[in-house]
């Protein structure tokens, strides 16, 4: 069998700066992924799928409020779900297209997947995330929201906690053994264990979790897809300089030099880190179009172990 | 390992009727759905879910519709996607807690499902299903849809075509052999062959896409649920009389009768129908809370191949 590879798909995988959201943005966008994943299952690796949720469950959460008076808003973990449903359907339909317009007979399966927070993680202290839409007014938002005040208006903020554990972990190991995975979209629905699972209204960083499901699915290779085609240090300084091939102890140093900014760079660098740290073999954050390329070695950042 | 037994839940285990939607009366109504899925599964019961998702997708049709100025709406088969997830997320939860509880360790797996659709099904010429918000006019509906005048104002119609092949069939199979799955919800996702496979808009009946997803997983026993405890003949007729043990041919001369109307009994007797010809060996169809007792045969319809 082939190395087993995890892309985590970016935000710009899935829609493109501007673009509100229609199906017909959604099916060009994942038909230029499916066409760079169907030519890596063409060079033997074995594929399992993450990707960001967020531009997509704001629109949940904005047709919710609109309709608020007419069909009730549910909690944002449910919206969540619905948008693995939503993004799962797109991208394994291209996906199944894609690769058997190849000849390749291989399923392609979306999972619904919940990831386990700790409910004594500190993000639940300090919510930071904004979700849904702005409000003129705090008058139609739930009281026991978390709200911050900003320019287009009041914001509703909820806890970023780290993923603990993929609840569906060895059922998505399994499966991709035989199957492309499309799993933990949007970083997973949040739960935390009090005697069962309950769902939690929080944000799980995409990258976070892609690292958790790299090592749940044993990947060879975890693949951050973002829309630079490299790590930077300096980034956007006139001392800017890309990084190429790294170690983890360098990437470690530039993190703790303060290189890589929280909303950005910085979860997706401490993803790779864990992923090595937890025994990953590499690394590579690039752009969906300098993927295959990055694979190479010809392009993007790569990031391996210590020698 | 037990017997296969596959349970098609109604519309009723996820909403009673007058209830809106929200995530508490979701939480509620599936908590009783794994209370009795437990049950099964303690006896041995190797167990397939599918769902309804009227109500769910309903409301999702009419968010998008009261916030269309805002985000865009998505195709009625994006719909379906998403209510997969939202459903699936609810009946995992609950199922995970109740079983996990007992002490079984078993997972539960929700996969995003497509149903392949035959394009030339009469059923397209002659969309007959209402689906969404009713209009007061004709003015903000797409003029490409097929639009049906009722007394509450204008409604879209789509087609109900038959359900064909689950696309992610061989999958399903295979992760029902070690977890409990949860596919197909709301008669699966529709997509047609062309070229590769592309969602149409259409409802693909539950029922039916149950007695598929049967014979995929090679269920010994189709359980179909609804809010009746028997099929009945002459329903709500003075000589009404319940059917307890019936064989796929006495069935079959009660439906040329014309005994079960289209709306209701009609498509839950013929996915009977088609699971006993397809070689399934038996088929339930009661309510939820008698779904036990009529395993053993002490309650509810159930019918078997002819002797």
């Amino acid at each position: 069998m082939g190395k087993t590879l995890l892309v985590a798909l970016g935000g710009n995988a899935l829609l493109k700066p501007g673009q509100k959201g229609t199906a017909a943005q959604h099916v060009q966008n994942v038909d230029r992924v499916a066409e760079h994943l169907a030519n890596l299952h063409n060079r033997g690796f074995r594929l399992v799928l993450t990707h960001g949720n967020g531009p997509q469950v704001g629109n949940i959460l904005l047709q919710q409020e609109k309709a608020r008076d007419y069909a009730p808003p549910l909690p944002l973990h449910v919206c969540v779900a619905q948008s693995q449903g939503m993004i799962g359907s797109f991208l394994q339909e291209a996906l199944y297209n894609k690769l058997h317009a190849r000849g390749f007979r291989v399923p392609v399966v979306t999972v619904v997947t919940q990831v386990l927070v700790d409910r004594d993680d500190p993000a639940f202290s300090h919510p930071t995330k904004p979700v849904g839409p702005y409000y003129p007014t705090r008058d139609r938002m739930d009281p026991r929201w978390k709200v911050i005040r900003t320019v287009k208006g009041f914001r509703r903020v909820v806890p970023s906690p780290r993923p603990k554990e993929i609840v569906e972990a060895a059922e998505i190991r399994k499966i991709s053994r035989q199957a492309i995975v499309i799993a933990a979209g949007g970083g997973g629905v949040p739960v935390v264990r009090e005697r069962g699972l309950r769902g939690v209204d929080a944000v799980i960083d995409k990258d976070l979790t892609a690292a958790k499901l790299a090592e749940a699915v044993q990947a060879d290779i975890l693949a951050i897809l973002t829309d630079v085609d490299y790590v930077y240090l300096h980034y956007k300084q006139p001392n800017q300089k890309h990084l190429e091939k790294v170690t983890l102890d360098e990437l470690q140093k530039y993190q703790a030099a303060g290189h890589f900014p929280p909303g950005s760079m910085g979860p997706k660098v401490q993803a790779a880190i864990r992923f090595l740290q937890r025994g990953g073999g590499k690394v590579i954050i690039t752009s969906l179009d300098r993927l295959e390329d990055a694979i190479d070695g010809e392009w993007g950042t790569v990031v391996t172990k210590n020698k």
